[in-house]
């Protein structure tokens, strides 16, 4: 199955809008966690049934809804109806292969990334798409499996310390984006410390199994640039003068996470550099122990071929030869070897073959 | 004949919107099919005569005339009188090799592009240019050959069910676009199958057959290119302030199409950038490949060619040999022989040749 | 002399807009025609002399100067006079190597493009510098050289058909810059039909010279691509809202050129593309060529090497070898001979590398 | 440790502008010094302690608090709380690996970039973030380690000439910012030289020692660009019109500063230009040399193949081989080996391989 | 030192604006000439004293004041304060490295870039550093050493013919930068010239040699493009609103330049590919080479190897070798090596390795 993009084959045909569910999928039912806080309350409540979230929270309460799994139409469809989504809006977020970005519906925000991690078994980069809609009051994160790295946030929110309780949704929003893209620097220090480490190897043997994994390591930050080359204009997009729920407040943060997404962007343009550099150290190595071997293997040829065509003509068996009959022809012939072998290996000295 | 480039030759020198028959298309006369259609009805028509286009929909229908082959110059010029479409349209309709683009005349939205199809037993993308003809109440579609990707769409129509029923012409057209944009999708994934497989492969095994494929796939992928790309500037121009035609109800749409363009040709560079990466590995690979034959190669002829040598000389005839006498001089000359190869065999193991 | 630059040596030095015949061009006079038209009339007249050009057209008639040979100074300065040319326009019209560009002066707009032609014989495209004065009654064309590719175009003005005759000299200029636009399709047509028909070749076999004909191709490519890259910037000229001498209705033919342009310029990429794929493969294939040459070298050396080294010591004539005296030794030693063949043969195989 | 990406897992999780001490720093407590000069009086002091700082500096006075250390959050948060400094801004300071950007905050101006120096004896490049704080009587520098290129700025300041003493902040900060500008070009000579010197050697002859050194440069002019290239960004912030605290007066000097990083930028891109242009010639070289090798060993082996060839025929010991009984046999082999030998030779030469 | 960046080491540290001499230049004191002239009047002065420069030109006079020498900052800055040049003016122009550009200020408009000539016995590009202050009646331009473009200006400017001398200091600076520009094409015509013998060259025969050459040649388009990039905005810095002393009469002038200096960009970049062209025949052809050589080398070895080895076996000293007795061995023995060296060639031959 081509990682690089992923199945769309079964819309084929569809009319926009219409939701189809993921077949084998693997996994179970959705599972929907809902947190609302404020500056001094915080209530949890996991695997919550649909029609609960159709209670409004209080108005200065913020409300998380974190649904798992997004491969159920009907449930998907559900969901849309109470939070007022777009069709549009649902196909996206169950369209996992989506490309990030970030798109203004009057009554909310919807944003789409990707959430990276290193499955360090195997090397490569594991994606997850999150999508998040985000209300005035309201923030639905979309994941498509268990397992995420909004803990943190959560335990921020649980503990009523930080900024994030005294806030509104454009923060948590904020700070749910901000922690994905933090995570893009853990993968990208795991890719550098291998991609240095493999450089120093090769620069003092052309290995060709490393040359292997340099390749392997090219491949998954092709693969995260595909991800996180659209954060830019996601960014950009949150800071529209129309998205009108990014309060000037939180802009300033908005633009700390575009620093990072800039720095991520660049750190991956410095690796495919040094990876291109790596290459040309490979192929200028293998060329350079080439020529090396050819020069061993051509001393040994030049030197010996005509010795041993010399003890060929005197091991030939003619009744008239008389430098075998030659009390000394031996030796001389043995002399003329040894001259013949110093001469050769001086000129090659010479012309710097040796 | 170029596949890259439609011939035009036979236009040269003729007056700007003039029509000219393509010569030997071996395609019988156009086929023109009407489908009209209401919220509540549906009436299909095929191979209507050109006469019966004039007739005027009712004020609420929507008509869809979907013409199959373009390659008759008076039937274009007859179709063009009866929808007031420019000569220049017509000429850019018949002119098969035309790049995507989208012009807005004041009557009608003019958008040509290209219906792709991956014929499996080739491995080769096939073109088909698609126009259309956007007015208010009708949509004309022009198509090179019969076959195409909008059999959904027309059991849509049909079902009366989903939207396209309950809008008008620009919501047809958004969907006939949306059908061609999905199948590139399709495309990819099967050209994306095939990559990756013989990136796996090439890794494993330099083979220069597998190189091949690459190399032709790279060649489609070009192909493809070169008709996607300007999707872009195409769905901008349907977003246009003066694209009248285009409602705001619609253009959200259209900015649905946009993403998915900006998604063919992302994975398109991806996909580019990958087969870069295998030509790289497989150069590497072979280099790699070289060195470890001619290691192998020097190793025989750096250990033998001196043991030859020796035996050589011992071959030789001279009366006046005295060694050939010593009693032990042939097991001496083994013991040399034996010595030697093992000196070599280290040396070079030391230097790392082995 | 270097053919991707005209050589303006003579000019170093000289004052703006001074005007200097062109050495040693081997032309004669320049050869002047003019032919006014209206919408019901045609006058032609060839080697006009430079005085009768003042009179006057009548109003309603467009008059097309035609001046083949820029080479004059005095001539030029002459023509210069009578339409009230800035003299740096005439500095770039006898500047051959000029690039493509339109200039919008008060009284004119200036428009300089090369016409290409493609020598079959020596497989090389040819560069001639037409120039356009468009002035509000008259167009004024200067060519290097007889021949040209605007035989059409005189034509349908003479049989007074097509739209050229009732419409005004910014449509004449349109058809001039098309007819040109036009040919660089059977330009790229014929370069196109050699380039996939080498591709197919070397596909099959890497053949040197092949090789040597695509790099000549890339080479056009370059030289057509000097030409044709600023047509975009020079149909975008004519397009500015100064440029009151294209008027409304004939914009859309002007954008027409533009896509034929892009169209152009689109495919010269993709055949610059082609050829770096089809380069890639030629090396691919030479290294696996090698690689292939190699492995039977090395095979033949390894499997020969050992054995010619055993017959070596059995042809050494010491006093002592009991070998030699074993009755079945000979036989043995060729039973030993064709195991160890055998093994190495195998070995290689395990290896691969056969 | 991955060099070309500073460490920020510790801050995974952590809520924006939380300040973590960095761990092992190998460094002692932040040392803070401030010169405090105006056109007439210059007040230094080391070692200041925090509390200190909050004295306000006397109205015309400009005030210049350098921080050498920046790895203690709880100093570093009250130098903030002194100064008004954003949680955002002090985050960043800390995080050393932060890509150089200009900001501005309602009541200050934030500036981070790289200060470089070259290690001469391990030959790299080596980073240090800088990072200034301009309010309107202040200028906070912070920095990593203690040594500076700012030596000869308080040189000026102490002795009250030049311009700096009669100015406000802005030029202070300026001058700084030059001075760590000025710097990068001291170590592009070094660069420069370095890789002059090795471009001579490698045209000479191709040694895989200095191709590594090569590698190697191109290696720090990447980390170079990574701090060098956002400076463009950077100075056109201050010179953004909301940047209010950069007079007009000012202006013209960081437009100077902007001259100067493209300038560096340039001599960058230039030096990798010829970076790739020196791989090229060492690759054309190798390829060039190892054509030479394989010219003298074919030489060889063509030649003196087919003669020990001719004496191993002679060396057989059939019983019936006539040739070896004749009186000039022997003569005549040698005969046809010498007119062999002078065959294949001029064969060769004819042939230019020799 | 480095060629492609100028020593600034000398200024670090030093506060902006201030002028250090440089040291060892070998040249003498700068020396100063004017020539002030009018539409009917010029007076030439050599060897001018600075005082006499206070001395105020007539109203209607342009006077050109050419400094040859920048490197005494005593000098300049008198001259600095006679004319009321900005010390950040002055500080550019004795930096001879500064990259060319356009800076307006106040009372001038300042324009530095550089003077290339061909250096035809080293075959390398020499740049000189020419600067130029343009007041509304003065013109000062600042050469590094002495030798110019400008001769035929100062020709045409004594003559009192042309426009020149009807014209003010704006048409003059133009008629000095035009000059410098020109000159670009004469080097590009010498190198192209060069360039395309070179291809030609390497077409017929890979030559190591020419290959050096053409990277030599491939270094000094680096070379030239870095002086001839920045000229763009250079020219498109004069034809800001700002910049009045550039009067409408001239700027037709300006863009004149401007498409010359994008002719000699384009040509720049022509020449780049066409090296790169010939870089990649380069390869080719060393590659095939390579492998003629292999495939003679290979079927020497493939043919004679086994021969030499029958001829081993027969030469073996065995006692019982029934083969030497038969009377007709011998010729049996040529026999199957003749037909082993056939089969082996018809083998190859159909292998399409001959």
């Amino acid at each position: 199955m081509p990682r690089f993009l992923n199945r769309r084959s079964q819309k084929i045909g569809m009319r926009p809008g219409s939701l189809v569910s993921a077949e084998n999928t693997g996994l179970g039912a959705p599972v929907i966690s809902v947190m609302d806080y404020g500056p001094d309350h915080c209530h949890e409540r996991d695997h919550v049934n649909i029609s609960e979230l159709k209670q409004v929270p209080p108005p200065d309460a913020v409300a998380w809804v974190n649904v798992i799994g997004v491969h159920d139409a009907d449930i998907m469809a559900e969901i849309g109806q109470i939070f007022g989504v777009h069709p549009l809006t649902l196909e996206d977020i169950m369209n996992t292969g989506h490309r990030p970005k970030c798109e203004d519906f009057d009554s909310y925000l919807f944003i789409t990334l990707k959430m990276l991690t290193f499955n360090t078994t195997a090397c490569v980069i594991e994606s997850e798409q999150v999508s998040l809609i985000v209300t005035n009051n309201c923030v639905i994160t979309f994941q498509e499996r268990p397992g995420d790295v909004f803990d943190a946030i959560r335990d921020r929110v649980r503990s009523g310390k930080g900024r994030v309780t005294k806030m509104k949704t454009d923060y948590l929003a904020y700070a749910l984006i901000d922690a994905i893209v933090d995570n893009y620097f853990l993968i990208l220090e795991t890719i550098g410390d291998h991609i240095e480490t493999l450089e120093a190897d090769l620069l003092l043997k052309a290995d060709y199994k490393a040359m292997k994994m340099v390749h392997h390591f090219k491949r998954e930050l092709l693969f995260m640039r595909k991800a996180v080359w659209p954060l830019r204009d996601l960014i950009n997009g949150t800071q529209r003068k129309e998205a009108e729920l990014i309060t000037d407040e939180t802009v300033m943060y908005y633009r700390d996470i575009y620093d990072h997404s800039i720095q991520v962007i660049d750190t991956l343009e410095v690796y495919r550099d040094m990876i291109a550099g790596i290459q040309d150290v490979y192929l200028s190595s293998t060329g350079n122990r080439l020529n090396e071997i050819m020069k061993v293997l051509t001393l040994f040829a030049a030197i010996f071929i005509p010795l041993t065509f010399i003890a060929g003509i005197y091991g030939m068996n003619f009744d008239n030869m008389p430098e075998l009959r030659w009390k000394w022809g031996y030796f001389g012939v043995l002399g003329v070897m040894v001259s013949l072998a110093a001469g050769m290996f001086f000129f090659f000295k010479k012309k710097k073959w040796l």
